[in-house]
């Protein structure tokens, strides 16, 4: 790379949803995210829900559209895992695993995973997860 | 919404790719980010690669996978916007659309649209998109 300049973030990330309406309420009333039109804002990205039916006739911006369940993790701090895993499973969504990706770090660093009403998998984690990975 | 508690941030986006090794290099290459196996870090966040055939076949963390163009949207400073331009132009990299969101801010708030080695859909945008949108 001889360039100097680079990406600063990721601003947009992306799921396909087949049942918009239920999705875009589950990431509002659930998950608690506020946005409009299946745009949310979360951090200082944003979350983009989008029909693939609909997104891959676009003519601008160029089509695109996936069918089949995508995924995506969001972070929480450490002092509210334990609420959010609580929280999820008392609306009755089932939580799938949990995965603990670092048993020896105070506090241990780990995450849960369910799925959205369109069938994608999502993940709440700790702070953490990759810097051991990456390593 | 009783709860206070909220989700901090995107920990991490995901693409499908159907050609791993050319689109792995494409991140790393063209793009300058940096990780391993497929796994870059961006900003406060990571980008991860899957095939979808394997990670739809996975027992742990649960099985995902999508097949179709995804997208996702990077952002830059507003003085290196037009130095990617060039530079994604110069890889002999098509670039598919540009949009102007926001024509009377200052500087114009725009994104240019071109696609990665298997077909998803990548943005590269300026500060200020989602301001107007989310009014």
């Amino acid at each position: 790379m001889l360039k100097m300049f680079k990406l600063s973030k990721i601003l947009e990330t992306v799921l396909y949803v087949d049942n918009f309406a239920a999705t875009e309420k589950f990431y509002t009333e659930v998950l608690g995210l506020s946005g409009k039109n299946g745009n949310f804002a979360v951090g200082e990205g944003m979350l983009l829900l989008f029909e693939a039916s609909k997104a891959v006739k676009q003519k601008s911006p160029p089509p695109h559209g996936a069918t089949g369940p995508g995924h995506m993790a969001f972070e929480v701090p450490f002092e509210e895992y334990e609420r959010w895993k609580k929280f999820v499973a008392e609306k009755n969504i089932k939580i799938e695993e949990e995965i603990i990706w670092d048993k020896d770090a105070i506090p241990v660093v780990r995450s849960f995973y369910f799925r959205d009403p369109s069938g994608n998998v999502l993940e709440i984690a700790t702070p953490g997860i990759w810097k051991k990975l990456l390593g």
